[in-house]
């Protein structure tokens, strides 16, 4: 073998992107096709869409911070046309249904990457993968539930236990808001909410502070968890989840995305910074491609940073290193030709055959393929 | 419905990019999925590498015109770093084998997207999923011979006919240029080879003209079809070939990349332009990554064209509209609880199940289900 080292090249995959191993790999095609066995249960089918999309696309759909830090959008050299890799499943869907119209109710599925180009640490991926499951054209409750259920049964197929969905809507906080005053500044508020998680109840008051007078009167009217505040629609969603017990209603909970209309939902597992699922309603997004509106509502896993978890749990066991099932050992180079017959007639009856390419000897053959 | 007209966006995928319907996503996933399994069958795992790759390691491998106009390359407005989209799944491979240093033979499938900012056109698209198998580590024409007989299973296993392999080997064509004196230019001839397809003998003369004072007499040594050219390892792998008579040996292909160094091959279907797989050995590709050389091998199915190839053939039926197996119809809305339990049964015992979320009549739920 010639040292080529002068040549030597950075060998790593891109910041917050990474390869997976083949034992890696079978297990997460193991745990999405888990996934995606349960979506199907449910009566969603599968679409593709490009991972690129013209940013104009993306552009206002994700909030001011996202689109300035978090969106890889970029130019070619070769063009003057402004490009942007997806950020999530749900605007892409959204110029989707513009550009097919398909029969409502569309129910699809997606299992696929998507791109933000965040701060990478750990269960926080530039390029990851999201499960996503959406119903466009109902209004009614019963779409809501069956996202929640199909999102719950999808995680207990593929063994996570001690997960909770907090759940919320919208409308309720948007009740609170303009109760106390602030409708106008609705969003705002809402997005400083978000952090709660992250920042506490002291944080989120301090940055509440700078946009409205007396920030413990929304502080305190969250922490009084009345029910008061929502519609009579979001009950009926409480109602039809089948595992009711997983559920605990939060109006502290706001999600990020400017998108949403009504009810919330984000999936927390114990000890584990963020959240590994979640979605919500947004009945105004599909408007803006198609022209009049339509209603949607969906709920996507977040499979990257759940398989980190798993693993990490010890929830998933790495036992498969291949798929190879069977190996065609030749005793001598002599017979290697009808070692390769055999090793093709296996493979004619189903199973998955190994044999040596290296002409290694007998016992090496051996120690190779054990 | 509020119409929002004024607000209309865009909404098609980007040129050269497409949506997948479910009917067309289903075909096309089961299609991957044959694929898959015969690629499996010859004991090949899967991995995974990101989409997103640094320029710098891809850079240099593909030549100069594929580097200036096909590359998708780009910074982010927030970032200085150079990123490229993979152009194939070989150059990452390469890169892979040098991280991760697995034990060898490597043998790995990937069935996933590539990029290439290509004028679109029938059978060319700026985003297609590239179905590869690669062999890393053996030199033996045995590891070239089972690239070759897996694609040509992969490719019966989704019911294609009348599919011709062209053989040949780099070597071969190194020899007959430089049995002509010819050797300094052989990377700027071959390329121009390559073209002999679209541009025709004829074009081909044209343009090795500029460089070569007769280019006639590389064109007849081209056309005798002479065996005496190829090595001795060349024909091994034929002999080892599964069904020999789907292969024609063709010192005129040349396959663009300049990374080819041993055996090349390229699967062609009749009445259709472009070629839908090929594939080749590459022996030096992997020590620039790795520091130390490191043979390989292996093939490709266009999987995007081949895709457009069966339906336009009508090889493949669209006959699957949707997944689900199992409507449940509720008669009247009084029982609706009662049937979304129903139906949450038969997905428990698996059965793909739909249920109205539209709150439709009886008939209205019968009509859309049919």
């Amino acid at each position: 073998m010639k040292e080529t080292k002068d040549n030597m090249m950075n060998v790593n995959p891109p910041k917050g992107t990474k390869d997976l191993t083949p034992e890696l790999a079978i297990a997460f095609k193991e745990m999405i096709c888990k996934i995606e066995e349960v979506y199907q249960e449910f009566g969603f089918d599968p679409i593709y869409t490009p991972i690129i999309e013209y940013w104009d696309t993306l552009k206002g759909k994700y909030g001011e911070e996202a689109e300035n830090k978090e969106i890889w959008r970029f130019k070619l050299p070769q063009s003057d046309k402004w490009y942007a890799l997806r950020y999530d499943h749900t605007v892409p869907l959204a110029r989707y249904m513009a550009k097919h119209q398909p029969k409502l109710p569309f129910k699809r599925y997606v299992i696929d990457r998507v791109y933000r180009h965040d701060r990478p640490q750990k269960g926080r991926y530039r390029e990851f993968w999201q499960a996503d499951i959406d119903t466009v054209g109902s209004v009614y409750p019963e779409s809501d539930a069956e996202i929640i259920n199909a999102i719950a049964k999808a995680l207990k197929s593929i063994g996570l236990k001690d997960f909770t969905i907090r759940l919320s809507d919208r409308r309720a906080l948007e009740n609170l808001i303009s109760q106390l005053g602030y409708k106008d500044k609705f969003l705002e508020i809402t997005r400083i909410i978000d952090k709660w998680d992250k920042i506490g109840e002291e944080g989120v008051a301090n940055e509440l502070r700078n946009i409205v007078d007396n920030p413990d009167k929304i502080i305190n009217r969250l922490k009084e968890e009345s029910e008061e505040y929502y519609p009579e629609d979001f009950w009926k969603i409480l109602d039809l989840v089948e595992d009711k017990k997983l559920v605990k209603v939060d109006i502290k909970l706001a999600r990020g995305f400017d998108y949403y209309t009504g009810m919330i939902f984000e999936v927390g597992v114990k000890n584990f910074g963020s959240s590994i699922g979640g979605g919500g309603r947004y009945d105004n997004l599909i408007g803006i491609f198609l022209g009049k509106e339509v209603p949607a509502v969906g709920g996507s896993i977040g499979v990257s940073r759940l398989f980190d978890y798993m693993l990490e749990k010890n929830l998933i066991k790495l036992e498969k290193k291949t798929y190879v099932e069977v190996g065609v050992i030749y005793v001598s180079k002599d017979v290697f030709d009808k070692a390769w017959k055999i090793a093709n007639e296996l493979r004619s009856v189903g199973f998955r055959t190994y044999i040596d390419l290296m002409r290694r000897d007998f016992k090496k053959q051996i120690e190779y393929s054990v």
